[in-house]
C-alpha cells in the first residue's frame, strides 16, 4: 500500500484525458501538489491509503475549470453601466471609471472578488489581462488559484503606465519576478492591433519570446476593427499581426469574432489559440465568433468570459453552455459542438490553449492536482442516463450550475470545502467592494448630474471664454441687395469670405442651469454649391450673460469646444438629453474690418425647422464694456448706413429658440 | 393599524408594475391569497401589522418568474440524448420513449420533478403542453404551483389518445373539470400547423371559444414547417393559421422563429401572445427568433424554457439571460432587450401572454401574492450600483442564478422557505425519477444493441420472410450479345422490362449477427438515358441461410422493408453503423417466363465501388426444397442454353462484398 496525503473515493470521475476516460465508481489519489493515480475506486484503495479519505458518492469528481480570458478587476464594475452600445459603455463610463479607480488597491481587490466567484464556480486556473497585474497575481496567488496573468500594453496612457514604454518595462520587471512561480504564469498582454503600433507589438511579441512566456491579445472583437485595419493598413488584422512576427509567440487570442477563413487558417498554421467569450460578444453585440469553421479547421479553442462588466459573471457553466448552445443556433447544425467538446474546450483543451496541458487541464497521474467535486443530483439534474458516456457531460454542460460546485482544490490544496472558501475572507471583500461601489456612484453620479463633467470625461475638451457684442435682424429687404451693399461700401474691407451649411443638433437638458451642448457639423460649400469638407465640432455653452445696448447685446459666455469625433449617435445615448432640438442653416460669412475694426457678417438662410428665414449676425470679440459699448455703435451704424436696415427690425433670440 | 397575514419588510421590491416602481428598501403586506399593499417599509410599517414578519434586508423582493411554455413531464428525458440532428433526436429517441413510457404515472412524476425544479428557480406560473394534462394539472396544483395546462391534440395517435377525437374529448372533459381552479388554468393545445389539419385546428379554437380558455401552439420552430406549409398549402404557417381563425382563441404560439415581417405583423394584429425559447431554439439548431422586430411591432412577448428534453433545465434565470443577450448578438445592437425588459418578459409580460396579467406578474395591491426573495448579496453579484434603477434589473438577468432563490411564495401560500421544498418530497421524486431513468435506459440499451428494434423504432416496417433461389456469373461474353440472345430466344417470353441505377448504402455492424440495413435508392431511367422517378427503401437483412445446389444457390432470408421517408443522412446518424459501405450499379432487368417459370434477370454493369465490371443474375422466388431444386436445373439451363455462359464463370459473392 502506498501512502498518499489525499483520497478522493466514489463518484463519477471525468478524466477528459486524451481517450475520455471515465470511471462510473473512480477515485483519485494525490500527494502534494499532484494527482498520484486515477481508476476504478476498487483498484485505487487495493494500491493507496491516505489520512484524508474524501466520500465522493453522488458525486462527480473532474478537472477545474479553465476561464481563457478576462479581466479580474472589472468585477468592482459588475452592472455598473449596461446594454449600451459599445463606445457608450467602454468611453463612456468603463475608461473614465478606471482612469479615476484603477489603482494597486482596486486590482487587488477586484481580484480577490474574482477569485472568491471563480473558486465557487469551479474555475481553477483564469488567464487575466489588466493594469497592475503583479497586483492581481499577488491576489491571486494568496487565493491560491493557477493563472496566466497578463500585463496590458498599449499605445494610450494606461491607469498604470503613462506611455508603452513604461508599461513593457513594468512587463519585464513582472515577468522575472514571476517567472517561477508554481501557480503563477506571467505574461505579455498588447491590449489589441488596433490599440498598439507596430513598433509595440513586436517589442512584445519579443519580450514574450525572450522569457518563454504566452502573449494574450484581443483579435477581431468588432466588425468595425476589421475595417479599420483593411483602411488603415490594407491588410486584414490576422495577416497584420502574423506579418508582424506575433505568432512566433506562444499567442492567445481573445474574441476572433470577426476572423475570416484566411484568418482562420492562419491562426490555425501558427497554433494560435482561440479564447471564445460568447457572453461578452453577444451582450455588446460584437456578433458570433465562427466556432464550427474553427473547429473543423483545427483551431486550439477555450473558453473565457470576458470581464464581468460585460458578462455580467465569471461562471464558466454559463459560458461553455453557451458556447455549446450558440455553435449549434449560429449554424443550424445541432450536432456541432456537442456537450464532451464544450467540457473539453473549458478544461484540457483550455489549459493547452494557455500553454499548461503538461501541467493541469486533465485527472490524469503527473498533472497537478486541480479538480473540482460536483454534487450529481440535484433536482435540476436528475435523472441520470447511464447508456451513453455522453449523458454525463450533457448533465454538466446543459444543466450543470456554478452552485454545484462543492470542493475545489487548486494544486493539491483545498480551496473550497462543502462551498465555504477557505482562502479568502469573502466578508472583507464585500464591505470594501461595497465601499468602492459607493465612491464609484458618487462619482458617476456627480458626472451625470453634470454634463460639463460628462463631456471631460470623454476627454477633448478645451475651455474658451468668450465675450462677444452682436445683433441679429430679420431684415425685410431683398437679401442679395444687402449682401451687394456690404461687399461694395468704401468703408468695409472685405477680410475673407466663406460658404457652408451648418447642422446643429442642440441636446437640452431639464434643468437649464446644466447649460446645452450641441454637435455642429459645417459643410464648406464650393462655388458650384457642392460640399467640399465637412468638419464636427462639439460646443458647451454653460450661461450666457447679456448686456443689452441700444442696437446691440453684450454676451459673455463660458463655452467649451472639443472635436466630435464620434457620431452624432454616441452623442444622443450618452447625454440623454431632456430634448433635442435641429437648426441647420446655409450661411454666408464675411470677416469684415469696418472702420478698422473685425466685423464677422453672417447672411443665414435657416433651412430646418423655419424654411426659408433669413437673418443677419453682427458680431465682434470684446474684452470690456467700453470697448463693446464702441462696437455697438458700430454695429448700429453698420446696419443703418451700410446694409440700410431701418431700425426695429432687430430680433432678440438665439437659433436653439427657433424650435422651442 | 390593518391586520394581514404577512408582512415582507426591509430589502428592494422589485414591482415590475407599469411605472416600473422600484422601493430600495420596501415592503408587501400580504393577506389570504393576495397583495394587501406594496410601498416603502416605512409607509406599510405606519399602517400594517402582522403575525408573520421576514426580515427581507439583503434580499430582493420581486414578483415569481413566468415559465411560458414547457412540456413538464420531459425532464425525466433530461440527458437522455443530446446533441443530435432534431429528426434523430425526436424520431428516433423521444417519440419512441414517450411511445413507450408515457402514461399518467410518468406524467404526474415528471410534472413532480419540474415543480421542484421551478420553485428552487423561483418561477411560479408555469405554460404546460403534453399528455394527460389532467394528471399534469393535478400534481402541479398539489404543488401549489399556477399555471396553464394545455392538453395536446393532434393528427397522430398519442400516448393518451388513438385520434384526434378522443383528444379533444379528453380536452373539454379536462376545461369542464379544472375551469374554474384557483391555480390551474385550462387550455387546449393543438400540436402545430403541421401536425394538424385544418379541421383539427378548427375544432380546437372552437373549444378554446366556448370555454374562453388560452389555446397554445408551436409555430414555425423550424425553416423546414416555413417550407413545407408553402409547399402543401401554398400559404405561410402563420396566415394559414389566421385564415382557419385560430386566432379567435387567445393565441400563446411557442418559437415563432422563421416568422417573417407580414406574418410578425398578423400575430400583433391577433393580439398573439409569443413564447420565445432561446436555448432550446439554439440547442436544437432551429435559428434564432427575431425578437428585436417583435418588440418593434407591439407583439406581446414572453419567455420560455421548452421541455428539459431540449434545454436540458427549466431554469428561467439562464432563460432570461439568454433572451437578453441573444436579441443582441443576433442584430450586432447591444441597446435591444436591457435587462429590464428581458426581466418584464419573465414577470409581467409573461403573466400578460398566458392571460393571467390581472391576476400575477407584478407586486401589485390586489394581485395574488405570487413572489420569490432573492439572496441580493452573492459573491457573484457584488458589488451594488444605486446611481440608476437599471443596475438592479441588470444584477438579477445579467448575473442572478437559480440558486439565488431563497424563498417562493404562490397565492399566499409559502413553497419554499430557505431553500427547503414545503410542498414536494425530494427524496421519493429523486428515488421514482432514477427507477424510470433505469428503465428507460434498459429500454434503449436493448434496442441500440439490435438493429431491428431500433428500426421498429421509428416505425414503417414490414417483415417478408423470402426464399430465393439464385445465381450470379461474371461473364466473358459482350455483354450485348448476351441480351440479344436472352431478348431473342423461342423459349423465352419477356414479361416487362426494365432500366434503372441502383445506389446502395450499406450500414455493417461490428456484430455481424445484426445482420445489415441498406438504403437503397432507385433511380428508374427513360429511353433517352435520363433518371425519371427516385424511388428510396429501406431493408434489413437479418441472417441469410443458403442451401447450394450445383450452379444455383438457395437463400432463405428474413427481410424487413420500409419506405425510406427520411434522408439518407437521418439513418446514418440514427444507426451510427460500424462501415459503411456505398455500391452503385446500372441495371437491366428483365421479368422472364422461362418454360412457363417466372425468373427475374439482371444485366448488372457495376459504377461503384468497381467501376465497368459486369454480372448477370438469375433470380427466382421459391418457397420449398423441391422447388428450388427444380429451379435450379432451370437456371444451369438458362445459363447454358440461353445465354451460351460456359460453366465455371459462377461467383459466389452478394454485392455488399465488393466493397470489403
Amino acid at each position: 500500500m502506498v501512502q498518499v496525503d489525499k483520497l478522493l473515493v466514489g463518484g463519477v470521475v471525468l478524466t477528459m484525458n486524451t481517450k475520455l476516460e471515465l470511471y462510473r465508481s473512480g477515485a483519485v489519489a494525490i500527494s502534494g501538489d499532484s494527482i498520484v493515480a486515477v481508476g476504478p475506486v476498487e483498484d485505487l484503495l487495493k494500491d493507496y491509503q491516505a489520512d484524508e479519505v474524501i466520500d465522493c458518492t453522488g458525486k462527480i469528481i473532474m478537472p477545474g475549470l479553465v476561464n481563457a480570458h478576462t479581466h479580474m478587476p472589472m468585477t468592482l464594475l459588475r452592472a455598473m453601466a449596461d446594454d449600451l452600445r459599445l463606445d457608450v459603455w467602454l468611453m463612456g463610463y468603463m475608461m473614465p471609471v478606471e482612469r479615476e479607480f484603477v489603482n494597486p488597491a482596486f486590482c487587488r481587490l477586484g481580484t480577490e472578488l474574482s477569485c472568491a466567484e471563480m473558486i465557487r464556480g469551479g474555475t481553477t486556473l483564469f488567464a487575466d489581462m489588466y493594469y497592475y497585474e503583479a497586483e492581481i497575481a499577488a491576489a491571486a496567488a494568496d487565493a491560491g488559484l493557477r493563472g496566466v496573468c497578463g500585463q496590458t500594453v498599449m499605445k494610450y496612457s494606461a491607469p498604470d503606465a503613462e506611455s508603452f514604454e513604461e508599461s513593457l518595462a513594468y512587463t519585464r520587471r513582472f515577468i522575472e519576478e514571476w517567472k517561477d512561480h508554481p501557480l503563477i504564469v506571467p505574461s505579455v498582454a498588447p491590449h489589441a492591433p488596433y490599440t498598439c503600433t507596430d513598433e509595440i507589438l513586436k517589442a512584445c511579441a519579443q519580450l514574450a519570446t525572450e522569457f518563454d512566456v504566452p502573449l494574450q491579445i484581443h483579435i477581431l472583437e468588432t466588425r468595425q476593427e476589421a475595417e479599420d485595419s483593411w483602411n488603415e493598413y490594407e491588410k486584414k488584422v490576422v495577416n497584420r499581426v502574423a506579418d508582424l512576427g506575433i505568432f512566433s509567440a506562444q499567442t492567445i487570442a481573445a474574441h476572433c469574432v470577426h476572423v475570416d477563413t484566411e484568418q482562420i487558417r492562419l491562426l490555425q498554421q501558427h497554433g494560435v489559440a482561440v479564447a471564445h467569450n460568447p457572453t461578452s460578444n453577444l451582450k455588446l453585440g460584437s456578433g458570433i465568433a465562427p466556432i464550427k469553421e474553427m473547429i473543423e479547421r483545427g483551431v486550439k479553442l477555450s473558453i473565457g468570459t470576458d470581464g464581468a462588466a460585460s458578462n455580467n459573471d465569471l461562471d464558466m457553466f454559463e459560458e461553455m453552455r453557451l458556447a455549446a448552445l450558440l455553435a449549434k443556433g449560429a449554424t443550424n447544425d445541432p450536432v456541432v459542438l456537442p456537450a464532451r467538446d464544450a467540457l473539453l474546450m473549458a478544461t484540457r483543451w483550455g489549459a493547452e490553449a494557455l500553454r499548461l496541458g503538461h501541467l493541469t487541464g486533465s485527472l490524469e497521474a503527473g498533472k497537478r492536482a486541480d479538480l473540482i467535486i460536483l454534487d450529481h443530483a440535484p433536482v435540476h439534474n436528475l435523472p441520470h442516463f447511464d447508456r451513453d458516456q455522453n449523458s454525463v457531460y450533457s448533465q454538466v454542460v446543459y444543466a450543470g450550475h456554478a452552485s454545484d460546485v462543492l470542493h475545489v482544490m487548486v494544486n493539491g490544496r483545498w480551496l473550497m470545502r462543502d462551498r465555504q472558501l477557505l482562502t479568502l475572507d469573502e466578508g472583507r471583500i464585500r464591505v470594501q467592494a461595497a465601499g468602492y461601489a459607493r465612491q464609484m456612484d458618487e462619482f458617476l453620479a456627480a458626472r451625470e448630474g453634470n454634463v460639463l463633467n460628462k463631456l471631460i470625461a470623454i476627454g477633448g475638451l478645451q475651455q474658451e471664454e468668450s465675450f462677444e457684442i452682436q445683433v441679429k435682424v430679420q431684415p425685410d429687404t431683398d437679401q442679395q441687395a444687402l449682401i451687394q451693399r456690404l461687399l461694395h461700401h468704401p468703408a468695409v474691407e472685405i477680410v475673407k469670405s466663406l460658404h457652408y451649411r451648418q447642422y446643429d443638433t442642440y441636446f437640452l437638458f431639464e434643468d437649464t442651469q446644466q447649460g446645452r451642448v450641441r454637435y455642429r457639423e459645417d459643410d464648406a460649400i464650393d462655388e458650384g454649391g457642392k460640399p467640399m469638407a465637412v468638419r464636427t465640432r462639439l460646443t458647451y455653452t454653460i450661461h450666457d450673460k447679456e448686456r443689452e445696448f441700444d442696437e446691440a447685446v453684450m454676451l459673455s459666455r463660458s463655452q467649451f469646444i472639443a472635436p466630435a469625433d464620434r457620431p452624432l449617435r454616441f452623442y444622443r445615448e450618452y447625454f440623454q438629453a431632456y430634448r433635442e432640438c435641429e437648426v441647420h442653416k446655409d450661411r454666408l460669412r464675411w470677416h469684415v474690418l469696418y472702420k478698422g475694426v473685425l466685423f464677422y457678417v453672417n447672411v443665414d438662410q435657416i433651412m430646418v425647422p423655419a424654411a426659408n428665414h433669413h437673418y443677419i449676425e453682427i458680431k465682434s470679440r470684446t474684452w470690456s464694456a467700453r470697448d463693446a459699448e464702441y462696437k455697438a455703435v458700430l454695429i448700429a451704424e453698420m446696419l443703418n448706413e451700410v446694409l440700410g436696415i431701418k431700425p426695429g427690425q432687430r430680433v432678440r433670440m438665439e437659433y436653439v429658440e427657433l424650435c422651442r
